[in-house]
């Protein structure tokens, strides 16, 4: 039971850039210090700009912030927003003949809703004040990946 | 966020053997009713035989049975039990750099207990005693299908 890496992705973006204060921060400096394809990582920021947790700035001074207060960024919502299906299982694909009237179906619905009322308990204004979490984030020389990636 | 098709695949085992209400049903019989095919199915009861759901009995006149009432089968557990990773994001995989004191995955792992949780509060006599479930068992002619698979 995983998320797509399409929303580890923007959850890992978002820890980035809500840890920045407001400090406008660029694509390549989150692909370095994730160490993941830019290519792959401008996919999910166009995609969170879209679904309105990021604000993307052009040209020679842009670059990304939050598109609302860390406070109002609620997990459940990203992992809503970014996931393509949120079914459980895939009941179509398989042709399954229980389909129409599946009292399965409903149990693992109402199995998702629970996940993510769960994760809207936490915002990301939580996850980046977490103390352990900000001293990983020290640990990692932001400046010297950042260069790397140049 | 989906479960494997392999445990997609046993939560329909579980439903079509405990809708038998003891009487014992063939894997043929099985992947017949969901198309699905019986190499995979095999494995699929191997594993879920071993983790206690359900008893195989063997020779000409074998067949499956539930290993336990249909009442003490909660369908968190099956889940758990079936899902050979309960992490909802892979950290180790993609190496993330916050991994060591992620506070993120934290969340997603209260986000993945309710959704167990949530899952528990359902067995698998309540799934089948459902009126439309029942009804939509009844649709399919369970003969037809098994001849057909012969």
């Amino acid at each position: 039971m995983q998320l797509t890496l399409f929303t580890d992705y923007a959850l890992r973006v978002l820890l980035y850039v809500g840890r920045q204060r407001g400090r406008q921060c660029t694509m390549a400096e989150v692909a370095a210090y994730f160490r993941i394809s830019a290519e792959h990582l401008r996919k999910v920021i166009h995609r969170m700009a879209r679904e309105g947790w990021l604000e993307t700035r052009r040209g020679r001074r842009g670059g990304i912030v939050l598109a609302r207060d860390a406070e109002r960024v609620r997990l459940g919502d990203v992992v809503r927003s970014m996931e393509r299906d949120l079914a459980i299982v895939d009941c179509d694909a398989l042709e399954c003949v229980l389909a129409p009237r599946c009292s399965l179906k409903a149990a693992l619905d109402r199995g998702g809703r629970a996940f993510i009322a769960a994760l809207n308990e936490v915002t990301l204004a939580d996850l980046v004040a977490d103390r352990a979490m900000r001293r990983q984030f020290r640990r990692i020389d932001i400046r010297a990946l950042a260069a790397g990636a140049d």
